[in-house]
């Protein structure tokens, strides 16, 4: 047969760079990996879980875990959520961007990401990310055939003038039209631990606005607050939501998977019309709907006060782990190493000196592997964009699988490969 | 805003005819809705899932169902799940097709159908469906711009002669390269109840393979076989995974959302390469893998029997239901009105004569509404063939959710309005 039967998409989709570092993982023993975004194992809710379980799982009223439910997910599960956003943003729960009624329940965020991503992208589409990005994401993008542009970071999110360069660059260009929105992770960013200073987003919101008529259509602000209830420092911040045309620009994503039980896999969104439609169809065509016993599980964590719980011991647990892994780098690792106290999340995120690049096939990483550690190289966070050249002296360190034992062996492990090509 | 920023995907996706249907059942009291695909729900398995749960969720091995899992599914529940597929197809489970590293277990069968759609179709690409076939998977065809051929039915299974014609039209018109796949609901089919017989599908097999060349690359045969446990009569048949090339060219896809709980969504299938590798990086892509939690519990209902029991028992409760509506027929319905005895599945597909239209705005569907009682109109379960016109005389007619009493009262009431439009 001369050619393969697969569809454009089919035949684009990249293995994710990413498969290949916990192939490695685990198939070298020993090795600590500080690459994998998994939460913590001894953390999760066991038994939470299984009391929840088995009191929802008795007579008739233990029927309907067990059966089909709507495509947007669980009526319940929507208002409460709605509701604990409102309050999170300080907004009055009839505010209309905060109605149940625009709300989508999937299996976890991701599922809502690349929703979306149908819904809105064509190939050849563009969409602004951050110079660096979630990279699954990344590989949603590079599946789809859509054309990333990054916008350069600051300490506090987004730079808003390269953010209007950038704008304006795509509309001297006449491709202001194949632009269809801004991706930000804004809280406790993955990878940068990076949280979006509320004003930014306020200030990104208005840029989009303002060249909006030259595209033709909106351009949508894509928040993904997916690690903002992994706060274990400093005070939560508003969502775009909040703003002005939030409920008509603004789309929000977040997830329970990460505070509550990573393999419980319930994220939602508040979606403006004409998009919640959309996403409707489409997530019915997907599965029908997200499984129902994973839904009301979690509304009854929610309900019971056993999820804040889970919560709160979780942010110290974290706030724990990563200070380890701060005192770890601060005692292995060379000064001339720029990093960021993280306040949130689960990742460090930390810039080698010039010289040291930290891909795949560096010596760095190289060195790395025979200490046995591995990190995630950050030029695979970077957005495939031809206008600038992918950084390569990044990485991201996670603090949140391994133990606390592990997490300081890695990082004097890294130390030590750092000593041998610095 | 002059234009929407929506694709081309999200522009076109189509609300599902049956959307009306389920908020029609929802919002009329009193109606008897034969027209839902849902399970039984008294025979739901609550204490059998209570209990599973509750005896893995303990410990540190209770940690695992909660974290995440691998893309392509839990390894133990892929192994006993091609074991069980090679025993059920009297192979031996060393045989090719059923090697585990060949499947994909994923959030539903449904959710497979929307992979593998993604990974060999392009816009304007063609699949031949069977006529009538399952109008979920239509409205995915619909969804991503898919050309449907619809191929006739006969009483086991789709007409080779019809199939031969049709593959040989595409051809003489020079679209044979844009044929990905033949779509078989093999097993007690949604909407007909039809089993494909053995040799159609070696038939069918045959055929595409003399096609091939002409094509240029591979045409696969999809059996879809979700049905397939729900058999109450009649024997197990294999399925085309048997059949020389069955492991090049047979996508097989079942589930075990309806035999166990349909809120449970865990379905698999076997894939050929090269298109186990893209569904494996689109599915990373969607959820990163399917929720651990309920792959773990059907993997204990599958070792310690529970599974097993749980099906018989369905097997014997929805025999006893088919009967209700065969015998409800029998006393309810004018004689010239054909319809086959089901063997298993969830369905009897009905056709009128030749005068009476079925179609949501038909006389016999209002009357129907006025008795109180909804079925699946025939002309939704057609393709967009415009080779063809879509009959508008059939009917599916459900007794998977529906109790008993409904079952002989909702016929009795299509009898009414059958006796008052013919």
């Amino acid at each position: 047969m001369k050619r393969s039967a697969l569809s454009q998409l089919g035949l684009r989709t990249a293995e994710p760079p990413i498969s290949w570092l916990m192939a490695a993982a685990l198939e070298k023993p020993g090795l600590i990996s500080l690459a994998a975004g998994f939460t913590d194992n001894p953390s999760l809710p066991v038994t939470q879980t299984r009391e929840i379980v088995s009191s929802m799982l008795r007579g008739k009223a233990g029927q309907s875990p067990l059966q089909y439910g709507t495509t947007a997910g669980d009526e319940k599960l929507r208002t409460i959520t709605a509701r604990r956003l409102a309050k999170m943003d300080g907004q009055a729960t009839k505010a209309r961007a905060y109605q149940p009624g625009r709300m989508l329940i999937t299996h976890g965020s991701q599922q809502l990401l690349y929703i979306l991503t149908e819904i809105l992208f064509d190939p050849g589409d563009i969409m602004l990310v951050e110079d660096p990005s979630y990279f699954v994401y990344l590989g949603i993008m590079q599946s789809h055939g859509i054309r990333g542009r990054g916008i350069r970071m600051e300490a506090d999110g987004i730079d808003l003038a390269h953010l209007e360069k950038t704008l304006e660059a795509l509309k001297v260009a006449g491709e202001l039209q194949r632009l269809k929105a801004l991706y930000l992770v804004s809280y406790h960013s993955n990878p940068t631990g990076i949280t979006t200073a509320v004003a930014k987003k306020a200030g990104a919101l208005k840029l989009l606005r303002r060249y909006e008529k030259a595209a033709g259509h909106p351009i949508y602000l894509l928040e993904d607050a997916a690690y903002r209830e992994l706060r274990f420092a400093d005070e939560d911040t508003s969502s775009a939501l909040t703003m002005d045309r939030g409920s008509k620009r603004v789309i929000y994503t977040s997830t329970y998977s990460k505070p509550f039980a990573t393999g419980v896999r319930i994220g939602y969104g508040l979606l403006p019309e004409p998009l919640l439609a959309a996403a409707l169809r489409v997530k019915g065509n997907h599965d029908f709907g997200t499984t129902n016993l994973l839904q009301q599980l979690i509304t009854q964590a929610l309900t019971s006060g056993a999820y804040e719980k889970h919560v709160q011991m979780l942010r110290k647990r974290y706030a724990k782990k990563a200070s380890a892994m701060v005192a770890a780098i601060q005692r292995h690792i060379p000064e001339d190493v720029k990093w960021a106290q993280p306040a949130g999340g689960l990742y460090v995120w930390a810039r080698m000196p010039t010289r040291v690049k930290t891909d795949l096939n560096s010596k760095l990483f190289k060195a790395a592997m025979r200490q046995k550690m591995i990190y995630v190289p950050g030029n695979l966070c970077y957005a495939d964009d031809p206008t600038r050249r992918k950084p390569n002296r990044e990485m991201r360190l996670s603090f949140g699988s391994a133990s606390i034992r592990n997490i300081e062996e890695g990082i004097a492990r890294l130390g030590r490969a750092l000593k041998r090509v610095m």
